[in-house]
C-alpha cells in the first residue's frame, strides 16, 4: 500500500511519517511506499525498509496536485494548512492554501481517475484533518455530533469549506474521504509559541523540564484536549476504518478529554509534584481569555467512539505520553 | 441608492427587478439605479422612471465581477446560480457558477474596497440566495435555526459554501452579507417542468386554469412552501434590513407554510372547486417520491420571523396570489 502525507513537516505529519516508517504498517494494514510532501523537503528516515520519497510542493499552486496524484496513493492524509493565527492576518495566503489547495488536491484526485479513461480504477481514502475551529458559540455545555458548523474565524471557516468538498466529492465517488475535527493537541512537543492555546502545553511541558511558564487565563477555563500520540491513532485509524459506516456524514469529532486548568495543574502536581506547579506564574491575561472564551469546552464525540477512536481518559494520562514520547522515559 | 441584481432572467430576478423599477423603491428605500446581470442580458422596462442597466456576464469568468463591483452598487442581490439538478449532472459547471461565481464576486467586493487605497469606503450589502438543500436528512420533525448544514447534493453543497463565505468575509468587514434559505417556491408561474418538485407548483397551476396535472406521491406528502411573492419580500427586507441584529450568524433559514399535499388539494377545492380537483391525475411515481422523501418537511424560522421576514399562513393565500400576480385577476 502506497501512503501519502500531505503536510509532512508539520508536527502531526512528522509524527505520523516516523510511525509508518517504523511499523511499515497503517493500523494493521502493510506499507510498501511512503512519499511525503511539504512546501519545504521533509527528512527521510536513514536506510528506510521500503521507498520513501520527499517532495516539495505547494499546493496552493494548480499545477501541483496532479503531479502528487498521477503518483496514485491509496491512502492521502492531507494535513496541510496555514494555522489559525496566521490565516486571520494573511486573508490571501490562508484562502490560497488552505480552501485552494484543498479543492485542488480533490479535483486532481478526481481527474486521475479519469485520466487514463479507466473511471472506475482510482478512489483513494483522503483523510483530511478538519478542526473545532468550525465551530462558535453560543455553544450548548456540551457539543453534540450534531451542532452544527458556525466558525468565526477564517481558518475555521476555510475547514468547514474543505469538510463539504470533502463529502461532495466522496458522495459523487471519487474518492473515499474521512473528516477529523481534531481536539486541542497537548502537549504540543517543541519551544513555547505565540498561539492564544500554547498556555495549555506550556504550563505543563516547561515545568516538566525545570523550566517556568506563564497561565494567562483564570484556572476554571475549560477545554477539549488530545495527545500527539492520540492525534496520530486517529489518523491511523483513519486511514484503514471501514468508511461504509459513515454514511454520507463524513466528517467525524474525534474524542479527547475536557478539562480545566485546575484539572491539568493537578495531574501535574501528581505527575512532577509541588515543585513543578510552583514553576507555574500566574499573569492574567485579558486579550487571551477573550479569545479563549470563545473556544468550545466539551464534545460527546459518540460517533467517533462508536466507530473505534480512543482519546486519553485523563491528564496524568496526556502528561505520561509527553514524557513517553519527547522526554526519553517512562513516567511513574 | 443603487441596486444590482445577478440573475435578473431568472423567475425571482424578474419579479425583484420589476418590483424596484414600479416603486422605485427597496423596502421604503428610494433607488435611483439599477443594474440587471445575467449570462443573457435581461429585458428592461421602457421608459423607466431612473436609469436601468441591462449586462451580459458570465460570473465564472474571473475578470467578470470587478467589471461589477467597480460600478460600486449599495446593494446586490445575488440569485445567480445553476440549479440542483443541473448542479448534479455537471459537477464542473456547478461549481463553477455556485461556488466560483461566487467566490469571484466576493473576491472583486474585497478588492473594490482597497482599489482607491481608501479601504473603509466600500462595503454593500450583500443578499445571497441559498437554499433549504443545504440540509440532508435525517431530520427532525421540524427544523430548528441550528439545525447542521448537511448537504447531500452537489448545488447544496455549494450553497453552504455560499453561506460560509458571505459569513467570513461580512465578519472581516468586506460586506454586509445576509443569506436567505428560500423554501420551496410555489406556485412557480410558467409551464411544467421536470424538476422532482415540480408537481406542487403544477397540480394547484395547471387546474387553475383548466389544464390537467399529474401527481407523482401520496397525498400525505409534506413540504416548505412559500410564494414568489413572499420571495420577493423576503430579498427587498434583507436589502435594507438592521443586519447588526444577525450577529456572526447570517444566514437565515425564511419562514414558509409546511402543509401536504392533502392540504393543497383542499385549498384548491376551496378556491376553485371540485371541477379543478377532478383534473389531478394520481399516477405514482417511485423514483420521484423516494427524491421527494429525502426533502425538509418543517422548519421553525423562529429568527427570520423574529426580524420581520413574514411568508403566508394558508395554500389558499398561497393560491390567491398566484391568481392575482400571474393570472390578472383577484381571487373571491
Amino acid at each position: 500500500m502506497h501512503v501519502m502525507i500531505i503536510g509532512a513537516v508539520g508536527m502531526l505529519g512528522k509524527k505520523l511519517a516516523s510511525v509508518i516508517a517504523k511499523t511499515r504498517q497503517c493500523n494493521g494494514q502493510s506499507v510498501t511506499r511512503l512519499t511525503l510532501v511539504d512546501i519545504a523537503v521533509a527528512e527521510t528516515p536513514e536506510n528506510p525498509a521500503f521507498p520513501i520519497e520527499s517532495l516539495a510542493f505547494d499546493l496552493s499552486h494548480t499545477d501541483t496536485a496532479p503531479l502528487l496524484t498521477k503518483r496514485r496513493p491509496d491512502i492521502i492524509f492531507h494535513l496541510a494548512a496555514i494555522v489559525s493565527g496566521e490565516a486571520e492576518n494573511d486573508f490571501e495566503k490562508g484562502y490560497a492554501i488552505n480552501l485552494d489547495g484543498t479543492r485542488h488536491l480533490f479535483e486532481a484526485i478526481r481527474r486521475e481517475r479519469d485520466r487514463n479513461g479507466n473511471a472506475a480504477d482510482y478512489r483513494p481514502r483522503v483523510v483530511f484533518t478538519s478542526s473545532i475551529a468550525v465551530f462558535g458559540g453560543p455553544y450548548p455545555d456540551t457539543i453534540s455530533d450534531t451542532f452544527f458548523r458556525t466558525p468565526q474565524t477564517s481558518y475555521g471557516t476555510q475547514k468547514a469549506i474543505g469538510e463539504l468538498l470533502l463529502e461532495d466529492y466522496t458522495r459523487r465517488g471519487f474518492m473515499d474521504g474521512v473528516g477529523l475535527r481534531l481536539p486541542t493537541i497537548c502537549i504540543r512537543p517543541g519551544l513555547p509559541n505565540k498561539a492564544a492555546s500554547g498556555f495549555f502545553s506550556s504550563i505543563l511541558r516547561e515545568p516538566l523540564v525545570g523550566q517556568p511558564a506563564t497561565l494567562p487565563v483564570e484556572d476554571t477555563v475549560r477545554h477539549w484536549h488530545a495527545s500527539p500520540r492520540a492525534a496520530v491513532r486517529f489518523l491511523l485509524h483513519a486511514g484503514t476504518m471501514d468508511s461504509s459506516r459513515l454514511g454520507h456524514r463524513r466528517t467525524l469529532n474525534m474524542p479527547g478529554l475536557s478539562a480545566t486548568v485546575a484539572e491539568q495543574v493537578e495531574a501535574l502536581r501528581t505527575v512532577a509534584g509541588n515543585d513543578a506547579i510552583a514553576l507555574i506564574r500566574r499573569e492574567p491575561n485579558p486579550d487571551i481569555a477573550a479569545i479563549i472564551a470563545a473556544w468550545p469546552q466539551d464534545f460527546t464525540a459518540d460517533r467517533a467512539t462508536d466507530l473505534g477512536f480512543r482519546a486519553e481518559r485523563s491528564f496524568e494520562d496526556i502528561i505520561a505520553v509527553h514524557i513517553e514520547d519527547e522526554l526519553g522515559a517512562t513516567s511513574a
